[in-house]
């Protein structure tokens, strides 16, 4: 007996969910079929440069919530926590352009990389411009200074602020290289640190992902459940918090004076009312180091299916970055200014 | 051992949930304490109908996350589950008043009618113009053509709703008499239906609040987790949904041609990949019987803490309703439109 979850077959969640994620967008989102892909369908006569993203699905809003004007042109969902194929994404760029090329925001993932990497010479060749902004904020799998090769910090809640912030200067219509350069200087100024309280239950599944002791939470946890950093005790929220947002702050050489954009991210199934008091624990560790929170959002927006636990990310904030972050955004996860 | 949560002592967590909503809001929200209630910052000193609600926490983002310009002027908070007292309820009638009078949105229980009632009879005393609109849509509780006395219908996932279209006609400077006719026609067109896969955990605790075998589901829960109507097989979500919309439909009377706004509730933890597959098969039922969905919102806005489910919410539309609901609004869990 699997654990209760809404679906009809398991197979069919991600198409379904993003049939109905169309209905609900009154004509604002089309799903292409064959291969599978999301497109806006706002200013697809109007020439800039074009944002393209995507990813295993089961981090829900991410990516398909964040199709929209203001953010990403189309959203390419794989299966749950896999990679789309490269023939999705190169059917994405294709679709997406307005040209004026294609920024690629891609998170850190062996998968996606090798897919989205693929799609990019594939698109190259056809004469579309192509740039890719890799995604690699988790601080739990940063490698040191002495690391050789390997993967890499892995891609998770930063991914919003990036394609927020680079969606904003291709509605201005920034050039590719512009645009490009913005969201490296977001992933560079940017760390994030998750807690799992529990592990979650895939679709169709009868037990959890990974299992953790009554008294037991895992610290730098990944989104598809990737083994973190330390087990420990269970502890009052404010330790857990101290435990994410020091080392975010050392990483990031954060100091007095400093500005930050915050994201407090539910890993699924945590309540809105833990989240606010978790963020209301990182205002205050910040505020005593007097690094300014210049904005902030909170609730879950990279999910890893209902994985109880959360995230903190922090983003270095200057003027710039604040007015491209302040920008009108109409998705179905994000949405503010005039539209 | 309690079931892990991000909380410091549980007896802090709805306090200091509001501590970090404040926070986050950057000047919107200002939280009065003693007695405890939730005030936001815009219109000070505009001339206006006011919109004032609350009850239990637990439901976030209901109703704190829906203060702000176009929605709630104030909130009053309760313990998780459990009323707000009157003395919380007048200080923010008092607080919120603007000058034109003050509508209360009470959700349809005990506690929160007696509460808000008395607030309303001190506040008229004080020489503040009130009036109520009582939400009760939930269609699992309805008594029938036959009953008398008792508490009625249950209110749920409609009071978004309501807040939504009366706090845009307060924006526009209705009078008190028009803001509460205007939530009472929403009321009136409103039912909504509620299905828990899983029970909830309540901070500090160790168990659910009620247990579900492995294969049922319970229909008709209340948002506290109050006993349904029916307990019945986990079946495949269309089921489900099916079991939802079906009495929705009859009790409204809906037919070709009518139009309604959708609400597709999350209950607490279930996952967005669910809730937009939920919709898809409300939006399909709709389609067979030529109702329109002429809006919709989906994703949690109406809680039971961590519980494990959905409910549907219909609520007839017409154009006057639907102009209401696409004013602007800035809220924490709702916005759009210029700000």
């Amino acid at each position: 007996m699997s654990v209760k979850k809404f679906v009809n077959d398991p197979d069919d969640l991600v198409a379904e969910a993003l049939t109905g994620l169309v209905a609900a967008s009154r004509g604002a989102l089309r799903l292409h079929t064959d291969p599978l892909w999301l497109a806006s369908t706002a200013d697809a006569g109007v020439r800039r440069v074009a944002l393209v993203s995507g990813g295993g699905s089961g981090h829900e809003p991410l990516h398909t919530g964040f199709v929209g004007p203001g953010m990403l042109d189309a959203a390419v969902p794989g299966a749950v926590f896999a990679s789309p194929t490269a023939l999705q994404v190169v059917a994405a760029v294709r679709g997406a352009d307005r040209g004026a090329g294609v920024l690629l925001v891609v998170k850190n993932y062996t998968g996606d990389v090798l897919n989205f990497r693929i799609a990019a010479e594939i698109a190259a060749e056809e004469g579309i411009a192509v740039e890719t902004v890799l995604v690699d904020d988790d601080l739990a799998t940063d490698p040191g200074a002495d690391a050789r090769g390997g993967p890499g910090r892995r891609g998770t809640a930063a991914t919003v602020v990036v394609e927020k912030v680079c969606g904003a200067a291709a509605a201005r219509g920034l050039p590719l290289a512009e645009v490009a350069a913005l969201g490296r200087r977001v992933v560079a100024g940017a760390r994030s640190m998750a807690v799992a309280l529990e592990g979650a239950v895939h679709p169709g599944e009868d037990v959890r992902s990974f299992d953790l002791a009554g008294d037991e939470v895992e610290l730098g946890v990944g989104i598809h459940g990737e083994r973190g950093t330390a087990r420990r005790p269970m502890a009052p929220a404010r330790e857990l918090v101290t435990a994410l947002v020091e080392p975010l702050v050392g990483a990031l050489g954060l100091d007095d004076g400093d500005g930050v954009v915050v994201v407090v991210n539910g890993l699924g199934s945590t309540h809105l009312l833990e989240l606010s008091l978790v963020f209301g624990e990182v205002a205050a560790l910040l505020a005593a180091r007097r690094i300014a929170v210049r904005r902030s959002l909170v609730g879950p927006y990279v999910t890893a299916l209902d994985m109880a636990g959360a995230s903190v990310t922090l983003v270095r904030a200057d003027d710039g970055l604040l007015d491209l972050w302040d920008a009108p955004v109409a998705t179905t996860a994000l949405t503010w200014g005039a539209r």
